[in-house]
């Protein structure tokens, strides 16, 4: 068996040391989604006003994630942007600023990193600005506000996520890359591509020429469709003869029905999304695939708890050579169940059980895909387009797009 | 709407006050599926060292189920009998005694319950000494070294749960009923009866004579099931005129495909029950069924995380007059999206919604139902039967379960 | 391989000759619905006009039959009733008399008999006389005007099928047994008794009491659900010490999710029930079962096609030494596809493949199981209800099923 | 109420007349699959000798379509070109010639043809010759064997179906365009082309250059995908500025989880289908859509039984003014259930009811789709690819293409 290792502080390399030498990555998983479920941040709003109000809770959570072997811890910042967090309405406390927030997630981060061997990274995220069409100087002067907390913190790296629009990403990196730290990027699109209409190999081109070190996706879709957009991503690149280092932080939700949006349509979203979560095996294909593709940053987003992080590290463990500090305990591909008394059960404790396993919902009075919401069938966005003369679904969806969000 | 309330310290009520008057109780949820998918208990074991190894982690837990709107912190003290903690293995360390971890989970339940208005319940749980046929007075010393730790620690109340025989549970009800505390007692059972075909109904009475207060079911099936099992329970106390509250604290896991011994001869357990985890409006449906049958004492079990109790909580806040603190981040019946840009998502900020939505699996290649294991199906299973002379099935699954476990 | 043989005929052998010296007496399946799906029968009504407006449509359905294995041909004769054809309405001709439906279908069986080794039985089944509440004697005088072209057309025995009510079968067994011919009965019922709740056993004894020498079910409910309520009525008989042999004629569509009163309440009923319609290999897994459990007159109801008669035949072809003649367009168990080209189609020429096969629906959007409808969901029901002053649902019920069906 | 009319005969009018003047034709089902069923057919072979064994039931299942509303009746005559019959083994008599069958198909749908509005049309398929690489001057021989019957019998027009490889399909239509008659071509591909890549816009165009007045496709994939692959082929045409009527013969299987070469290649190909079988409610979906697409030749192949053919009939009946005889015996949208004694069986007789309905399978241990056997799954595949050197997959694949099939 791989030693289980807490990840070596072996004088704090950078995310592109890390990298350049081919080393694998492991990101973490998805805040938001798991903080959700324990009670300190409100679906729909989304926003990450615990890091003030309940800093044990996120940093409990870093530190699982930590634990389970990431090697880069993500500021809780998602939609901290000024203008959405004033969007909040009155169940946070007036109290409880933008720079705070910011300022509290950067701290938790950085105290909990220094139990192993993990980076910081500031995060960015689209912000409503963008989307009701303010013009680029004021769009970069939210992403500038976050910014200045992220380098009097001195986070390690910087990234740019959750990014429906390349125009948007393209600003966040121009911004970010001003501090002279290394900037990741990854949109929330599928292989049908941005909100434009840009392809994910067009996106991938503009975001490195724009600055960005590391591109990607993450959210909005499920492993296997993430994995295709960051291979048009790929293909992108070699065509234009651009380098950067891949990642994916996909949804740990199976999400095959998705239309071009994600999983928001999914008329499952947010609430009951739970027949959908991935198995730890699932994200053990799922790992192996992103590392066969190339993909060395390799994380997750929504859904993402720390026992999927760990099986990215357990199935890339024979190419990293450690196991992480969590696998204490878990025994890999289920050996952990070889003493039990029943024999059947003993029978699940190998790899070749649960590789092959099609796990039953035990719900059947329910489907197994679904239709999409969306334009087109919903009888209020057709009222909406006859009040507001917008000729074509495709600019209805645009004009709401603009609107905040 | 209904006041959210951090639930008044009253000077502080006990348990059978508390349901005497009519009051709804709260339960906690399942800690050792909970911190296995957080890194720190392992499937298999199961056991509760983390009290010890990682009590900020279990401690964040607790926190996570009493802002969820628990008033019962049961001791994390599953499986921690000392014959149990011997058959670990040496993933944990030596020094790590039954003692220290019963200890440990009792201060830090005990300092999490001063935070709200919640009970601490010392727990103790079937044992390898009932399952290898040592006598009344060996488990019974087993039990009472467990309970010598709640007195010191002065626990509120005990629980005796998780037995699938109604022989040990009775048993444990003795020994725990010698502190003068109220006890609970609740059986992993279903409709069919204890594993020695006792029926619930008599397992009920035979409980109730022995000392508890309040009994039920817990673990091993899902609601719909549960409820059945403790109908059944309240069935059988009513023809012997015996009066007891009612407990229940189901799976968080759809299983209407179990057999008789629950869902650990389902080929999902515990590796792949993911799309089986029941979303947040399907345990309202069973909050709201619960009450009406009469149970009063409303928890769960293995699965459920805090979003799963807080929605108990919100289902019977009409009763009960208030939300609890984590329903500051919680719209009812998904009310907070009310304000999503789309239509088709703010459609779905209705009960109406979420109540007929039909989840899919997003897993078209996966059946809805499973066989489960067991045997007669199992190779294994025969081999051993021919060697050990066991005539019948029912022989030997008993010679299994007299086994340790 | 077992010799194709055309059954012979040696000297024509009664029913009871047959089944008394333990052959398997193979039936046939479902007119009303094969022949619905080809254009000759309205789905509502379900009656049988088509013997005298289109005689070589149901000639041809019999020769199928036979030609699959079928060792007895019944007349198609189902809801032929004077009482009940009188209700069809307007889409069938007035000189379609009652008399004129049933002495076609006697003479088409009659003659496709000839061409095999085939017995014709001539059949009633349940009347809306007896719905309507009508006294014994009149709808006795219903069941006699049948038995009148019967016994003129000298069928070689007669059969009481499709009733839901003991009562009223064993007024048409008695009628029946006037002739002297040997009578068999079955009931669409399922495990949970008639729709009055007298239990399988005790129908069964009832009806061999009025003169059935062969008893058991059909229609309404899966052959799983069938096989269960046989072996009631089976152990019902042993424990009154009666003698009797038995019967199966299931649906060849999968219903576990039926209630009570079987398929009709189904959502799917009749218009989709498609994705249920069993696989030639569902159905020799009935065959064997329904061998096991010692029924020897085993056939099919409602969606019984020839082939499923002819898996039948397949799967018994070694108890019986041959093959029936449809076995020459056939091969066993998948074998005619030994010779394809593909290696994977081939490697479904075999037994295990399509016996472990679990096939899938193509419908990812559709639910396993659906929801029976009936009484306390439908809002006209309850409507109903308050005008009729039905203090009950039962009692409502009951007042439907008196009236016409 | 539109009138039921035996479609009149207005003085016979061709194929292309009616398409010309706009009118809908109606095309028949599946031969093969429904006589498989009936028992006169040998799945496997697939090869039509019933035509001189069975006449009595191929002219029946002729009679039923055009009952249902059928305007053109097919020859019987699918893989009964010599080379394709003389590979059928000895499960037929040596005396059935190629030229026996050709001839009791063409004079059994010829006398069924004058018993209502319909044309018969000759039919040719794909043939061994060429997938074993015979030479085009080989291949039109076998093609201008089966003309020359059809030349004698004087069928209406002309039909070349069921290729796989636009080469062979062009040259087929070549042949039969020697007669002078009207001839229709349709490919079994799909979306992605014909076997060696042609996509499906330049497979039309080609058609339609070598004589084809009317081109699509037939079999292999469900209606949904084939009216995609129409919809190509009628983009293509109209780039290459050709003229033609479009043509549609789906399966009656649902199959979204097809690969490239279609239902065969499903696991469930050929004998476990049955939960795959589309509803009278599907194929009324699917003749909308085919209209709305513009085709106006619209019918079935393998799985269409004649309900499903008048479907076709019932759903255009607006626009053709018109419905088939056989709907004598069918309320338009469940209508005749309106009578029923139980309010909720009464409650499905309306078209919003079947429309919306989510059909269950009754099969909850069956997954909804399956993964599609093929290439690079099997390993006698594989271990075949080694024994012939093949480099690749593809070539592979191409090489058994091109044997005998």
């Amino acid at each position: 068996m791989l030693p289980i290792a807490k990840s070596l502080k072996q004088g704090k390399r950078g995310i592109l040391e890390r990298l350049d030498s081919g080393e694998v990555v492991i990101g973490d998983g998805g805040f938001v989604f798991a903080l959700e479920k324990r009670g300190y941040v409100k679906a729909g709003p989304w926003t990450p006003e615990a890091t003030v109000e309940h800093p044990e809770a996120v940093r409990q959570l870093h530190r699982e994630f930590l634990r389970a072997g990431s090697n880069v811890l993500q500021t809780f910042t998602f939609y901290a942007s000024e203008d959405k967090l004033e969007n909040r309405g009155n169940y946070v406390a007036e109290k409880i600023t933008c720079q705070k927030v910011n300022e509290a997630a950067c701290d938790i981060a950085k105290e909990v990193a220094t139990e192993g061997d993990a980076l910081v990274a500031g995060g960015v995220s689209q912000t409503p600005s963008y989307l009701s069409c303010k013009d680029k100087a004021e769009v970069k002067a939210v992403f500038r506000k976050q910014l200045e907390v992220f380098m009097k913190k001195n986070v390690d790296f910087l990234i740019a996520e959750y990014f429906e629009h390349v125009e948007e990403a393209v600003w966040a990196v121009e911004v970010l890359k001003e501090s002279g730290k290394p900037v990741a990027a990854t949109m929330c699109i599928g292989p049908e591509g941005d909100m434009h209409g840009v392809p994910p190999g067009q996106c991938a081109v503009q975001l490195v020429k724009a600055g960005a070190s590391i591109v990607g996706v993450n959210c909005h879709f499920d492993a296997e469709t993430c994995l295709q957009t960051v291979k048009l991503m790929k293909e992108g690149l070699q065509a234009a003869k651009l380098k950067a280092h891949l990642m994916s932080q996909p949804l740990a939700f199976h999400t095959p029905d998705c239309g071009k949006q994600g999983f928001i349509d999914l008329p499952e979203f947010p609430f009951a999304l739970e027949p959908r979560i991935v198995s730890r095996w699932d994200v053990q294909k799922y790992a192996r695939k992103a590392y066969d593709l190339g993909i060395r940053y390799i994380g997750g987003c929504c859904g993402f708890e720390p026992y999927h992080i760990r099986a990215i590290a357990e199935e890339l463990a024979p190419e990293r050579g450690f196991l992480p500090e969590a696998s204490e305990k878990h025994g890999s591909w289920g050996n952990s169940l070889s003493m039990h008394t029943k024999p059947w059960v003993r029978a699940r404790a190998r790899k070749e059980y649960w590789e092959n396993l099609k796990p039953a919902s035990g719900r059947p009075y329910c489907p197994s895909m679904s239709k999409p919401d969306g334009w087109g069938v919903t009888k209020g966005a057709k009222e909406l387009m006859q009040q507001k003369e917008a000729t074509t679904e495709q600019q209805l969806k645009e004009l709401f797009q603009k609107q905040k969000f």
